[in-house]
């Protein structure tokens, strides 16, 4: 989102910050994460120890940033996809089908934001997560009160409501234990949504 | 529900595991699970190491039977307020009431359903647990069909979407993410599915 461009040093930061985020989540997937040392990353991301805590203070920092870098591409996807398309139905479905299906190319940092995600010391980064898609998804509920499509209520429950089914739906598809598809669990999510905030379900 | 009455043993044998139970609870909820060890356990229930270990081969072993019986009791109050309730929507909201205030009381075990429930380890209790929940209000719409009450559909998404809203509301609470209560959220969950399955929303 920076204008200026970026310095040098700045490239080569970045790159090897990405470099370890991307060594600590192969191997948290495949050690787990309770079972991954600092210096299994060091070693993984070919850094020095003392060059890995420049970047990560620990493998907690390091969950929290893989799980930023996340939600921040799926953000970015979403804006592109929602340019263009109008309508509260379809504005949803857009933003639907991609939380749907975006955890599907990392399933390990889903898998960590699961269960890391819900133990106390990241509860606050998650609900402030979880917050920022509950104000999207009003705010997709209230443009369509100001484009006259359907009336005006509280839409913070609703929010939630649809995080809580969303989450669910991820869940249990990414252990898989359930068989229904990103689009199957969609249309289900709107058959929900849909008549509750004052707009029929389209087929 | 067993007819035969218990022998002297048994009562004992049942007592002394809930009394292991109990002390095994109160220092998951203090301690933390996973800095707990089977020794401190022991200790907290006055027994014997060697006769904790004819109980519970394991800490994990203690969550799970902890969790089995919440739900059991839970399942237990559930039935009893039921009994002589008819109507989808009156049915539906006895059942939500009790899912949505029982963890009160329980707030320690229902603490590591959310977490602990969740890892791989602990997965299949508790996917096995919630789909019996599913199947229960996939009764309760499958009843509204047989009264004529709401039309045939498939209901086991929507029992899922229910679970969905149900365990993100209750998290939220018990965690002082959300200053609901347990009515307020009923309220909505019930504005959401009462609609989905073909009823009118009660105020």
């Amino acid at each position: 989102m920076s204008v200026r461009p970026k310095s040098r040093r700045q490239v080569l930061t970045d790159f090897r910050r990405s470099e370890i985020l991307d060594a600590a989540l192969k191997l948290f997937g495949k050690k787990g994460f309770a079972e991954t040392r600092m210096d299994d990353v060091a070693e993984k991301a070919k850094v020095a120890k003392g060059t890995l805590y420049l970047y990560f203070s620990s493998k907690e920092e390091i969950y929290e940033a893989a799980v930023l870098q996340a939600i921040e591409e799926q953000r970015e996807r979403i804006r592109e996809a929602l340019e263009g398309v109008t309508g509260t139905a379809n504005r949803l479905r857009v933003l639907l089908q991609i939380r749907m299906s975006f955890w599907e190319t990392q399933p390990n940092v889903y898998r960590m934001l699961v269960t890391l995600g819900r133990e106390r010391s990241h509860r606050k980064q998650t609900h402030t997560l979880l917050q920022a898609t509950v104000r999207e998804l009003v705010g997709i509920f209230e443009d369509g009160v100001n484009a006259g499509e359907i009336p005006a209520r509280d839409f913070e429950p609703i929010g939630w409501a649809v995080m809580d089914m969303l989450r669910g739906m991820n869940e249990r598809r990414l252990y898989g234990e359930a068989d229904s598809t990103p689009e199957q669990d969609t249309a289900i999510l709107l058959s929900l949504v849909l008549p509750a905030i004052g707009l029929r379900t389209q087929a």
